[in-house]
């Protein structure tokens, strides 16, 4: 790497599970945006062919008219290949297939378990962790050994685990993990200024909030807009629309009232957090529901669409799903589709400009508690905001978790300690305790004790350092 | 007071609750026995009646043969009389009757919900406490204007709540809440010494023990006698006895098959817990599956009394055991039935030994956290050991909650730490949440909210200063 | 306050010390140059006249060319009346008159004790802070009655102990300090680069540092540019120009060898004290030789200049200044000076943007500890950076201080603690315990008390709170 | 080790410097006496014939008639030997030799640093840290290896990096230090007790006192007896005594003027630091000195007997002393002297025995702080009541350091972490600048220097390590 003109050049990236198809195209827009950086990004993907056709749709962005920046793009046969001397190691993988997840997410729902979701907690996040981290404790020990000094992004769920993961696997690796739920939230703020007091907030990063929690069950202690505090407003908001949830007028034409649409929500979970806590619940309704017992918001699919108005996702839409990106990436790889260059509202690309000195961040992160979060664990990693400057990310001082969530907060926390001790031990009754003690796991512990196992044996292709 | 030849003289003692037919004999007793201090005992009670009894009682264990020290009774007419310049105050209420009790430990039934106790936790325990506390904040009032600078010793329940409401009305209070059910697993522990291993330990003082948690739902994270470590003993005792539960030989010479021995337990969830977490749950089986999700080992009747081995009390046998106690209080008061002095095996009389410098004290006590438990909150109250020396209760570094029952306790500390706030804003809806979080309410939420209303409702003579 | 177009309008500051002639402009300065903020600034100082002189020169700053907002600018008679409703309190003002810094700096020196500024450590910064803290009391006060949401920023000395006074005596209060000391070291790393590596750092603000310290006790553990780890650059520097000291050639044109530029120095002691404790001093070297024991830096008048290439700034030096200050002033008042908008290098006007919500900020200011500084005690004010986001600053976990400097700064924020306390319950004798541990106070205790009383007698007008 | 009937049976003891004239005589009074343990002791020493002497003398102390315990003494050849499967290991020696210890604590003199001591702080302790803590850093592997669960009894000077070091080295080591300095000054409470109230307390461990601080630099922030706050009766014991000092009637037949004993003391250092902060120092005098600027006790010999009325310790006479205790030896080897069993005041033995289960203990101990102590950084030595149980020493919450001594000891502490640092780094720069900032250190830095180098060449036998 090298600075010419208040830019880095030859920045040097590598990809882990570069063979996406979907984040990875997000990734090379916002690369081929940036005004500040370019250089090289090594894609590695246990489907090197994935990788390959990757690295043939990246350099179709360096063509893109409004392209800033160039960058090199090269499929790694080797993890070792890519990861060495990188500046930024990305990580985003799916562990294992969606078959696995298939079972992680629909298994459950024989005992009346449901999950929105199902890849950060619940049953499904349990054992996806099971079979993840131990791919993250080879990737820590991959850059401990080629790039001691690279910041590593991660964007793998369940985040929470997997970054802690990485820094019991190797202590002193430099990695944080993003998530945009928070964003969302910052949005719906925005509307609710408009809706309530007739305020326009143009921009989402213009609502200034201080975040507390762990990933997808963050919340936000303050948010203020100018010299507004929101949560009066915010208060007022949920009042009006708690009963049949919010729809953004210009978002949603219609309601998919046969929940076709697997990712509408009407924020209903939310402002009933609110409303009972008085702090405001910052992910989606989809992944909230999934840390609150299962007979709160995930009683049955139909009360979940009827009363909650938000539904599940369920796998075979990600299978089916996976197919139209296949078609996308043959689209794109075919030049049957043109890339394009677009904001995608993601900060990866200014989280590694700030790392490099370009301009200083504020904005929420995972990374371990050393303090931001006083009444929390020391060494668990939470999300509360960072500052990014250069070769620095240093936490906010968050504050307590107010005493109405602590204790919801605190339960989760606990749970994935435990996860993280089991896997690094690798002992599996260990981990059935943080499952038999999780939020939607209200069944007899015999019955819970029968769905871990068939769970584990479901997916024990990718479950071997366990001895299954 | 005043000091002759090393022992205590005219120490002041304000019992409020001193109608009490039962433990108030205990503490007559223990009085009578001390070889080292000797005073004046006031009795407040809201039945003056009853206290003016014990006057009478108390004056009888001053004729006792072994009767080593002389205390004078007096039964006081208001709380400000028994506690003008008192030196320790005891306090141990029953709070309201038990027609509220059996509000609180059987109205939840109806939802499937059983409580052993109903005393500390579950529904009952969120009752109890929202009629309890505001009591000890009067009493903490009471103590500021009367005797600032008295030790105050609490063992009613809910035990954490009670002493948190303490400190919370007067922060300068100088209290700690005691509870013998740790000296019951020392005792457990005796027994598991001599049983696997041959060992005779006379005394279940001289198991030393490390404590951590909340009062009832307390865990020992090492124990000890001479040179040896008693956990891998305790792990064959529970690999063992965890099918059928241990029965001591000596003590029962019959289990009650039909449960009519309320009190029973054979020991079953206290070792099933050390087999899932590796550390020793230290409270009666009865209060420690209080703690748990309902499913885990009250999920019938039935079952608590087939499979786990111990039974539910009911308040009807506390009422019948009333009129037992009554009858007791008769006898002890026209002379039928003689008063003795025995060891109760509680430790109250020799904690004011050792406040008053006659004799340090290493024991477990419920205290706010100041660090004894670092990855718990500050200002909550837990049960850790503790010296007593002349005048200061100083806690004993505990250490951390080990990770796998850190979730289960925080969980527990934290809805504790919401029904205080609610005690003190007078807000039911807050309360509620607690109620609703509670590891016992797996049921739905409108269900919850019928059944805390109903509960309320039932209890709402001593709620009035929540404008029920 | 109102915004219009993302910009604020009508903010109302209240100026202490108001009368100002000097600092006074450069805010005025800062404000004119704002595109974010305009409104109306009430100046209020114990010399009406001179409020009601920058009145009017305030409004010229309006009239300049380049003026981007329009400032309304107030005299106020009371300090009710400037704080009335105010948004931000900025407080600049000299402590009784250059007379009693006269006898704060130089009477110490018939002892041997020197002090090249006097005015926030050492026997001078002492005594000074006796009389300026019972002020920042006062204003506290008057601050909770009159705009207790106000952002209050201080650039009074000694700054650690203003801003202390502020949270003691009003705890709600939301104020920090702000000191410029931090940029300086920033501006001479960025010569570093160049004179080392001949890299062109063309702003200080791109040098990333981490800031720990008490305010001109400042020490940065990390300093960085672009990829660039400054540290190993910069002990190049400091083995390069510690022994004769380093001079800018383009900054100073010749070295006043007489001494006569009393502000003058060549950065030895901050390279020396780098190269002995391995972290960067980042205050000017007349404050850090305050914080030594006073025969590292500040052995005799000569020594200081010959040896260590600094000047001791005489108040006769500061008494002559004001002069040209006064003339200043009326040649501003009078029109026969235009005053001029400059880049002043102060971030006073950025920060209130940023709580105002027009852009985030992360800079060093000092506001207590909350845990940005782990292994000193909570409370105590020290300085570290943190983020500026609307309505809030919140410190960046800076770490804990490296072992080297530890037993320095944990002295001198002691012995800071100390005279709060001493100010708050009016004890002089236990402000001579600080005054007595000085570092600079090398003499004999009884020779101490002689000195401390004399400097007290000296300026007993402004003590009188202390009975003297 | 084995129990039987309540006494634990062939304890094993292994002694690091068993060839000790003088305190290992104390050890074997104390073990004698025992009616707990007893088993074997294991004599080390570099000086071979001196432990073969010591195992000797031992074996005559269980002749003794009032013997209670039974110690077969042998003498080791390695220390690997003697370690072996140890129980306990206790460490009592002396670094170098007194002709190092000359240098350490006469050297200094030339430039007015005047130490009493010599063995713990100022420059003398900072040189004998030098040697002493590698010594540690061995015994401490040696104990890993030999045997890692022992518990290791510290009597060493400097005792808080002595211990720091077996940490360091060995961070699972369970080792603490013991001093008995508070002993004398609970002794003194005593005196203060009867002298200004009349009243007797037979015990100094009847006087209960809170413990802060470091070692030879501890400070009692309470002190009580019975239902007496000492504080106030103490303070006019201070203001009656402070002048003269005290001289207890009974104790001191004559004060020697000349200063021939030298270690004589009228506690009007003590008093003095009372009246000064407000809390009570509490070791001798001749220790407290020379934590405390130079000039404040220690200007000149002179100064420090008619003034201070304590006298310096020179090393000529430890050697003096060196050759009486030879001869003892003789005569005990001999037995032209009888050995006998005495009351020594150590609570060594006792210690063991609460460790091994036979009876709580509350006292004061040298070990990491982990939060007992909130104010200073963790895992620093520090000294603070701890309790002693089986198999385990937990630290009481000592609380805060008070104000007005935090910037004394946290600058003492700060100091010792830097010793222990450089010692561990073999950084004798790093190790300077510890001795600069040492209170006693007033002197120029070039001076400084010239004198640490002198003293490290006078000593350079012993600081190979470092390639001097």
């Amino acid at each position: 790497m090298n600075f010419v003109n208040g830019k880095a050049e030859n920045v040097k990236i590598a990809y882990v599970g570069g063979g996406s198809r979907g984040w990875a195209w997000s990734l090379m827009s916002d690369l081929a945006a940036s005004k500040k950086i370019s250089g090289d990004v090594y894609l590695y993907d246990i489907d090197y062919e994935a990788a390959k056709r990757n690295e043939a749709i990246g350099e179709k962005f360096n063509e893109c008219e409004n392209a800033k920046a160039r960058w090199n793009y090269h499929a790694s046969e080797t993890i070792d290949d890519a990861l060495r001397a990188a500046d930024f190691v990305v990580i985003s993988i799916l562990p294992a297939t969606f078959d696995e997840m298939e079972s992680d997410v629909h298994a459950p729902e024989k005992y009346g378990i449901y999950q929105p979701v199902g890849d950060t907690t619940g049953p499904g996040g349990v054992v996806r962790a099971l079979r993840t981290l131990p791919m993250f404790e080879y990737i820590a020990k991959k850059v401990e050994e080629n790039c001691p000094n690279a910041w590593v992004i991660n964007y793998t769920n369940p985040m929470t685990l997997c970054v802690a993961a990485l820094y019991r696997a190797f202590p002193k690796i430099k990695a944080f993990g993003c998530c945009h739920e928070v964003f969302g939230t910052q949005n719906l703020l925005v509307k609710a200024l408009f809706d309530i007091e007739g305020i326009k907030c143009a921009d989402r990063r213009d609502i200034k909030v201080n975040v507390v929690g762990v990933n997808h069950f963050t919340w936000l202690t303050e948010a203020k807009y100018q010299n507004i505090d929101i949560f009066p407003i915010y208060k007022k908001f949920c009042e009006k629309y708690v009963e049949n949830g919010y729809m953004d007028p210009n978002q949603f034409h219609k309601w998919d009232e046969d929940g076709s649409n697997v990712w509408q929500h009407r924020h209903k979970v939310k402002m009933d957090l609110f409303l009972r806590y008085g702090y405001i619940a910052a992910a989606g309704d989809r992944h909230l529901a999934e840390f609150c017992p299962g007979k709160w918001y995930l009683n049955s699919v139909d009360e979940v669409r009827k009363t909650w108005y938000f539904n599940l996702t369920p796998v075979s839409y990600r299978k089916e799903d996976l197919k139209n990106r296949l078609a996308k990436s043959d689209a794109y790889y075919n030049g049957t589709q043109a890339v394009s260059i677009k904001d995608t509202g993601e900060e990866g690309v200014m989280m590694m400009e700030a790392l490099l000195g370009l301009g200083d961040m504020v904005t929420n992160v995972n990374i371990p508690n050393v303090g931001q979060i006083p009444n929390l664990p020391l060494g668990a990693v939470v999300e509360t905001n960072a500052t990014f400057r250069t070769n620095e990310v240093l936490p906010v001082m968050a504050g307590n978790l107010p005493t109405s969530i602590y204790p919801l907060i605190s339960r989760i926390l606990g749970n994935q300690e435990i996860i993280l001790e089991a896997v690094f031990t690798r002992n599996l009754d260990l981990a059935f305790e943080a499952f038999a003690n999780d939020p939607l796991v209200t069944i007899e512990r015999e019955d819970a004790r029968v769905l871990f196992d068939e769970m584990i044996e479901n997916t024990k292709e990718y479950l071997k350092m366990y001895n299954v």
